[in-house]
């Protein structure tokens, strides 16, 4: 902040800095899919493609140098690049010819090398690729940390017993370390889907300007005599594959957006995971019911109006992500019905939505190491409204138990009556029940009292949690 | 561009200037969605609040004074708001600090009336309004403008015949005009929706904590004696609109996102009435067909790779746009789900997804005006396509001239038959036609050419588009 | 059910029944959209068509006649019609065939004047306005049905306090007057929508093959010399208007999809502002919570495995349809991207994502009915939970009444620390508060108790309700 | 057909008989999903777990062999199953109090083992997984049919020189050979994804009322004195997954919903790879390019009203599938924030959609196999719209020509504004280049030809073609 009558420098007007995405402002992932690394990453492509065919000898070794080292985004003006798209409707022809200008004022024989034989499509694709990896190789260390964090809660409360709840109403026990499993259990599913698409999924954009290289071989054959047709293709492709990190496809992929779809795919399921985490806590943390707690460091959950609020803001920022990209993933998956060699607007479409997409689930990943490693749990409270029906949480037990005696459907029309009675009455079901005849002729009050411990019927939670553990997560 | 060695200070890493998103870059729409302008519409309202108390007398008009003249982004730092939003979910809490702070450090009794009575979500909602009135009003503009550029296309090629395609292919004649006045239906449709919610539908947001607005009342009341708890609801709200030029809710609107709702559904109608006349352009544009082409100033449409190229790229922005803003709509009319009298988290998925819209919107809208202005239609080409069937564009027109010799089925037959025969052979409709007999008996072959002229079986297409262009642009 | 041994005939294989849809199985929307339907008013606007061609006196009023007590659906094999629709990608096809045939039967001559003229987008769009039509009717009676019960409810408890709760958490006082007043008045703003787009939005399709209706006229013109292309075009559509009862459109609208938009735009709204009332009915059911619970007829609410659940089904239903329609809608916006003339495949696209759309939220708008009508509301809980956090959810009044004495910040910290401390300790906020020099410099006992009043802290609740109350539901 | 005054009996008022879904009527997998499918798999799933328990000594195998033998969707009434779900919010609890009553007509003692310590989404969702299976064994096989198709064309077509086009142009040559293989690399890409998906991504549901068992234990403790959790947790997993076939979860997953969002992630995916075909096929229909014809049985493909049409109507229904599924598949995605141990409404929320995208996609690949096998490839066509540009398709070749004398940045220019000129002229391009001093001094006009031959400019469409068919179809 700056003295009253020394205005800051505003960002540009039509900046966005995260002001309305809190899920991933400040976060690492925000940085990395943000426009200057995107600018690098192309620019990235560019070196890549150059040292790639360098190394096949149709370049020459001292221009892809040239190039490699001028690649940097910030001897660009990344604005006036953006701006130039709207006469070609992408980014990478007014790219090139700013970029090609900067390589000429260092070595005009270099700038003749810059995108040479190739077409927007690859260059925009390659950096995209590079981008998501990047984006990837966070969100999968994150949910790493996380399954780790509820892996710690589930092996400690592996027998802490709390209301089930089904169709918001307490059902039958069970314990909150199953609870904290099944939430790992979707992190790692989750993990495994990112990390999935990001080893192997992500290949290289290389085709031309229609997909079938045609400029690069024309280049090869003129610059360099190259008139083995496959054989450049492969070792092109292989080169450009290693020179970048990225997977080699088996065909140029312009209008086969597959690696797209399953970025999309994999985001959504992941930010829908953490969304699933998200409105447990939630549920969980209501005033009223009170069995887990967000970390709250000072200033933490602030309200504006209310000075006793400690809302649980991490899980409304990860439940925001889950609420947005699946929405953002059908789009994606839709930029499949590419026409032709190159679509007029399905690909063009994908590029906005994708960088959300990644930031959104990167800024959902991150933001939940902080609630999975804070996550306060209250046993007690856990204890306590397992105890508000009063028995009820267990008819199920019972009927389990009166069945041999009464037959199976009399036992469940016995207990649904019974069970209405003592809630309507307000009064605890061991009473109502031995005062009926058939489960007085059945069970003393000893033994209904052993029937009816909540704690006593987790099933095999235990066991389960125990089970899921085992499932590691990976590296 | 800089001389290498010269590093330009890049935008901040996190920033989005638009490079993935030409469609809107650099529209005006762009600057007002920005986050400097996001945060100024807050700053706005919050000034508006306190002038809405100071013409109720529950706050000193010189501190309302002090608060308006200082609501000015530029005072704050945008990006240290932002970031202050991870520990409270949304950039209110943190807005406020810092402007209270700011407020202080010129006159501190005046900082005591800063957000007085009021909640985080007055704020943002009142400001996002104020923010999607100034989007809507460009959009609005801009869709007049091209629904004005329509109407000339419409006239001046109400007669112009060119084929009707239905399923990809030929199917009877139309005429261009009747084209052009169908997309300018459209896009009149979306100004009404559009203005619709404009001029009604955006109302200021003023509810207090939860929705009673008892934070305000209560300050009225200690501040100023006032008892008068529905007067003063009535007082307050009228003043806070007036003051914003919002529209007054009946109650407030936390957790009854209509107004969100009904932006989400006029954009998604708007993007999508903008795509149609993007893909008949595209379709209209094929090499094969090259009956319109995209205004072509020098570099526009250019190609990375293709010197030939001149590809139609408005219509690819505009296209783009619409694949994407009907999926953010779905999430904006899925956060009408909020639970309790304010979400936690539903709330939170609008803000991006909403910006989003606006802007891809009316970034389509600006784009369309230049296409609809600058298109370049060409009769000759129609007509030639016209004929590419040599006929059989008005088999229809036949068949109801035999019809009632032949019956409506056996004629159908016969023409379905011909017609084959005529696409299998290469052949002219005309003399296949004239050498069945069961046409030869009832026309000759002068009736026939007439028949066959496809110029002359435009149906009602002349009259349509009159009957269209007497519908106004308003305003 | 059947003796063993007397096996059922099964519904057809590929039948949808309803079994895996309960919102809607059974209520009266599903009978009116289901295939029977959609054939019979496929049918009605055959005979409408010739009934209108009859009355301009292009067609004999015998066959007219004829073909309008033949249009039965019973008179029809649905599922020969629907295998037909694959030969040609549209049921219509298929269905003139069939219907011309079975004219034919009765009076060869009348079966010359079916779909005379027309296309089969024509049938098939005025088919599904009148399906639609009948879908809304239902739909919005039904919704001011709830909202007459929702009016009740909040009248009756316009002065009933409970907690107001906000990002999960308690927050300040509201009453459920209030509540169910926003309920009512999403409804309200639903209906509006349905209504405003039956009421106009609905129009009949009459454009022959190509939107020139050009076959329409020249059969006007073979059959009974009509010359004048706009007069009988204006007659034609008036007539055909008249005899649906459908809107008269300006243009024809194969590929010019406002209708088919705005009916998806309007039921996204309506399924989502049900689900409002849904969520919020579920978050207050919960066991911990208990304020409201569904009306329970015998076995309503049963779960297969415990005796004690009463579930809340009704708000099952009616989210499981919230969940769903927003996304049909997008579908459906999206079908706007309809190339040249007429689609293929975006029209095709619409008709099970709109039937769909229908059928959802006129089913869970008549499950809203039972729900509004029969919800238990239960003030004794609403004040026990009040009382919960022994005086913390007024925070807010305290500190409004702390700032002129302290100024509204060190109010604020005052009171964040002392709820802070309250609630870690357990203990009742006032006992807290008491104890500290700034409060107790200010308050006294007795009035610090009136301050911590949560029923006196209901702020312009009373006022709201009253005035959103005014808001009539029309008819 | 029937006699007029002979009405048949219609369907159910409320039946989907497929009349608005052409693209899966009559085809396999829409009687795999229907209503009776799906009753018979709920069913199926009650037997496999009773014969499982049996397997594990806990139950009867007598009973057992009743139950399994009674299982048979034919012995009950279906619709009032559909209607009962309306008081319980799920088919089951009403299935099992039929299944029950009619097991018990045959042996009451066996009637006390139905759904035996189960809970209704044990039985649904497992019932939803066999379902899902049948569904995508269908579609893979087709897939796998339609890619055989692809096959022989890509090697038929291998060297077939066609126009590649880019946003809606020509851009440079491919081959019909490239693009197919291109299509069934995309099929590839979706039948590993589904057969992925059923081949250990469709486990059984085994979780009891809240995901512990504890139903199942209890019984067994109860009947069999079975005490051993773990262990018994597994072997009845087991013998579940092994009775059904289905795989072994790691977790129950009433709340854990990976199965159902794979599916959907899968199912969105192939139903855009088959659009991304139908897009293209479409495309290439156009008359005025003509470059494929679908395959024309007698009747397929024609209008209601025009003689000469020959829709692409399979290119039609299986693109009106790909515009639907991916929105389905979102709400299933969103669906996994399921709160508490079981959701009240996302669950149920599923259902319809899962079915839908099953139908549809299974509906668009079974459409697809006769669109492969079908599909006319007109290579005399293909090369009259090489040359419609006389050479301008190849200036990116002529460019990579005169780079090495010129400078790329100059070659460019000078073929661009020859480009212009040529179009603007209609002039072929040959003429203007030879009279073009940089260029004469180069080439003479032999070169030149050779250069601008299209058909010499394919690049690696052929070993790019060898490359990808080696990728093969499983099985």
């Amino acid at each position: 902040m700056r003295e009253p009558g020394t205005p800051a420098r505003l960002p540009h007007p039509e900046a966005d800095l995260g002001l309305l995405s809190p899920v991933r402002v400040g976060t690492p992932v925000a940085a990395a899919v943000g426009d200057p690394a995107w600018l690098q990453a192309m620019l990235d492509a560019e070196a890549a493609l150059v040292r790639a065919q360098a190394r096949l000898g149709t370049v020459p070794a001292k221009a892809a140098g040239t190039i490699g080292s001028l690649a940097r985004a910030d001897l660009l003006d990344l604005r006036e690049i953006a701006l130039a798209a709207r006469e070609t409707a992408n980014p990478v022809v007014g790219l090139v010819a700013a970029f090609t200008a900067l390589v000429a004022r260092t070595d005009p024989a270099a700038a003749e090398y810059v995108h040479r034989g190739s077409t927007s499509q690859d260059i925009f694709d390659t950096g995209a690729m590079l981008v998501a990896r990047r984006a990837l190789d966070l969100a999968v260390a994150d949910l790493d940390r996380s399954a780790r964090a509820l892996s710690l809660l589930a092996r400690r409360h592996r027998d802490t017993p709390m209301a089930g709840r089904t169709l918001a109403l307490q059902a039958v026990p069970v314990t909150f370390g199953l609870k904290a499993a099944g939430w790992r259990q979707l992190l790692l599913d989750a993990r495994d889907r990112l990390a999935g698409v990001r080893d192997g999924g992500l290949p290289v954009s290389l085709g031309g300007a229609a997909g079938t290289l045609a400029g690069y071989l024309e280049y090869a054959a003129v610059d360099a005599g190259v008139t083995d047709t496959g054989g450049y293709l492969d070792r092109l492709t292989d080169a450009f594959a290693q020179e970048t990190g990225l997977a080699r496809p088996v065909l140029p992929w312009h209008a086969l957006r597959t690696p797209v779809a399953d970025l999309a795919a994999a985001l959504a399921f992941a930010s829908a995971a953490l969304g699933k985490i998200a409105v447990d806590v939630q549920t969980l943390s209501r005033t009223e019911t009170a069995e887990v707690a967000e970390p709250a460091p000072a200033g933490r959950g602030a309200s504006s109006a209310m000075p006793h609020k400690h809302n649980p803001v991490l899980a409304t920022l990860i439940r925001s992500a889950a609420l947005q990209v699946p929405h953002l993933a059908a789009g994606l998956t839709q930029a499949m019905l590419a026409e032709d060699e190159r679509s007029s607007g399905a690909w063009h479409a994908e590029w906005q939505l994708l960088r959300e997409a990644l930031r959104l689930t990167g800024g959902a990943a991150h933001t939940c190491v902080e609630l999975a490693e804070g996550l306060t749990v209250r046993p007690g409270r856990m204890r306590a409204n397992l105890d508000l029906t009063a028995g009820r949480i267990v008819t199920e037990r019972v009927a389990a138990h009166l069945a041999p005696h009464l037959g199976k459907a009399a036992a469940k029309v016995l207990l649904t009556r019974t069970a209405q009675q003592a809630a309507a009455g307000g009064e605890p079901l061991a009473g109502l029940l031995l005062r009926h005849p058939d489960v007085a002729a059945h069970f003393d009050a000893g033994q209904l009292a052993e029937l009816l411990d909540p704690t006593a019927y987790t099933g095999a939670a235990g066991p389960l949690t125990d089970r899921a553990l085992r499932r590691g997560a990976r590296r």
